[in-house]
């Protein structure tokens, strides 16, 4: 196999495409740098799947009407530090950073602030929403579901997605911790490499179509990814009880499309013939930290947490214990000074978004 | 090795005596009336090892003087829907419960209300407090830190404690969805039985003094359990996150004992020669769910999910998918009916108490 080519470009450029590209779409100028500024978050942070790589979905999704370009993305129902939101098929990176915004915004009134969000489609990088409450100085939590690709322990099934759950705590003089993780024991992208590379996987990461352990990757077109922990020996129930809290919290609790019924993100992949509520659903969180300590005080011992755990003797062929957060950190830093690279399928993808909308693409 | 005998009794019985116990050490009788309950729901969801087999150590630590038995447990910040309370030294069976009710009665008023706790110990099952908001129609989060015992993902020391996580959800017609899990990778119960019985236990479980994986069960005494998810391969950096997020929501928040300087609940364990704050540290949260949704409405939704969740094509050799909750449920239905059983071992550990206190144990 060989490698992949690179091309190199400055954030900006990146930003300023995609801001052009969701505006041709009918998304409102600062609603696209909004929906954009999401997209670039990831790149920056080496989280290269969710970044400018997600263009092209998104502008399908656009072409067969599936995004409203210009949502009113409401509260239908609140009690001072809780609300959910309809995000009227807007954009998920339109429909999160609003929703997170009353999340944070009712923190600064109530000391916290909870918005469960239905009607709504993928926002991006969990992480970038906790990221946000960072600058107000809060504790920012933030899950979505996805559409199926995860059995539950001891089903020969997909009933989840990979349901992620990120949250950030913020450092006096050290980097935040920044914890973001999807509840399957790996990324499906893990099984697509291993599969292109003629490898196997290792066992507790997939079943096959009738629910049997496998460690051969194709199988998991038939069959699903386990939940975090793999089998029940493993711990397969915890992160199958992990995924349903964010099904529950970011869909039921909403009125969004829960579980199995949760519509797929990519156009070409088959949508659940019964729906049970509106798109997908997200869930924020926001806590004011001076609600509960004084601000310098809880990022100094935060300072100390990392400190210590850092300094934890490391396993034989690790250099050090990571912090949460390290590598997209250490990532953001290089990229922001050198640039993104971005690999020439995706480089292609960009040219025919260019070719169809009539924005200049030039590399 | 022969199998353990056990005794039977009534549920009534074991709280009457927990609660006399307490009550011996100078608790009064509301708290330790309530302290016993948090140990008796333990015994009837079948969680062995949360129940009255602890009333040896708390006994252990009333003599030593480690809890008041008075505690003035109180709030000292709050910002409406956030709290920080400071236990007082008080049983963790008292200053949760009484946590989670400021955490409770937040939420009556603003639609949720979050605790940090710090200055508590042990505090029984994470669940109880789940279970407690689901009276009031509420969604309870509970979380707790313990005593170091889990490595950090890459560590070859241990850092964290079995952390756990627990979270509930009501169904209307169906029993509630209830989440309580530990973010190590296995219970250490589990290992000590492995060894007991002369068995290896599973690559993933734990590392020896070095860090290296083993299977040897003895060398987890040296060593430490894996975060869920186990090493890297199979997500253990995720399980790292995890616990890392309970061990900053309950101690670095609240001004607790966090990681490696959580102090141990047994009193035959060797404290850590630092403190970074008092005692170990507790998070609650409720959410009115009137707040978001009709609660008829929301229960019916999570009524089916239950039923969709359930009737998922089973792996081959088990009959189905089980909801979370589900083996505690069965549990309580046989035990209220049936009565607990108590093995020999703890038997003995009550009547010695019995001997202690002067408070009478026929069996």
């Amino acid at each position: 196999m060989s490698q992949p080519q690179y091309f190199v470009f400055p954030s900006s450029t990146l930003t300023d495409y995609s801001t052009q590209v969701f505006m041709h779409f009918g998304v409102s100028e600062k609603d696209a740098r909004q929906a954009a500024d999401v997209l670039s978050k990831a790149d920056l942070r080496g989280i290269d799947s969710h970044g400018v790589a997600r263009l092209r979905t998104y502008v399908d999704m656009f072409k067969i009407g599936r995004i409203n370009p210009k949502p009113n993305v409401r509260i239908i129902r609140e009690k001072k530090s809780v609300a959910t939101v309809d995000g009227d098929r807007g954009l998920g990176l339109v429909v999160g950073p609003k929703a997170n915004e009353i999340a944070m915004d009712k923190a600064a009134q109530y000391g916290s602030g909870w918005v469960s969000v239905s009607n709504t489609n993928h926002y991006g990088i969990a992480s970038y929403y906790s990221l946000k409450a960072l600058e107000r100085d809060m504790i920012g939590w933030s899950m979505t579901n996805s559409s199926k690709i995860v059995v539950p322990l001891w089903g020969a099934e997909r009933r989840l997605g990979t349901n992620p759950i990120a949250i950030a705590f913020p450092g006096f003089k050290n980097p935040p911790i920044v914890i973001d993780l999807a509840t399957s024991v790996v990324a499906f992208g893990k099984v697509e490499i291993a599969e292109r590379q003629g490898k196997k996987i290792p066992e507790g990461w997939i079943v096959d179509q009738n629910g049997n352990n496998s460690t051969l990757p194709a199988d998991v077109y038939s069959g699903g990814l386990l939940p975090l922990g793999g089998t029940r020996e493993s711990g397969g129930h915890k992160g199958y009880c992990l995924s349903a809290m964010v099904d529950i919290l970011c869909c039921v609790l909403s009125g969004a499309n829960w579980g199995p019924f949760a519509p797929p993100f990519a156009i070409f992949e088959d949508a659940p013939k019964e729906s049970v509520g509106k798109g997908i659903g997200h869930f924020f969180g926001a806590m004011e930290i001076d609600g509960f300590e004084d601000i310098d005080v809880f990022k100094k011992r935060v300072d100390h947490w990392i400190d210590v755990f850092r300094s934890t003797k490391p396993i034989p062929g690790r250099d050090a214990v990571l912090i949460p957060g390290d590598p997209e950190h250490e990532a953001e830093k290089i990229r922001t000074k050198d640039g993104i690279p971005v690999i020439e399928a995706v480089v292609n993808d960009l040219k025919q978004i260019s070719k169809e909308t009539g924005i200049s693409f030039n590399i």
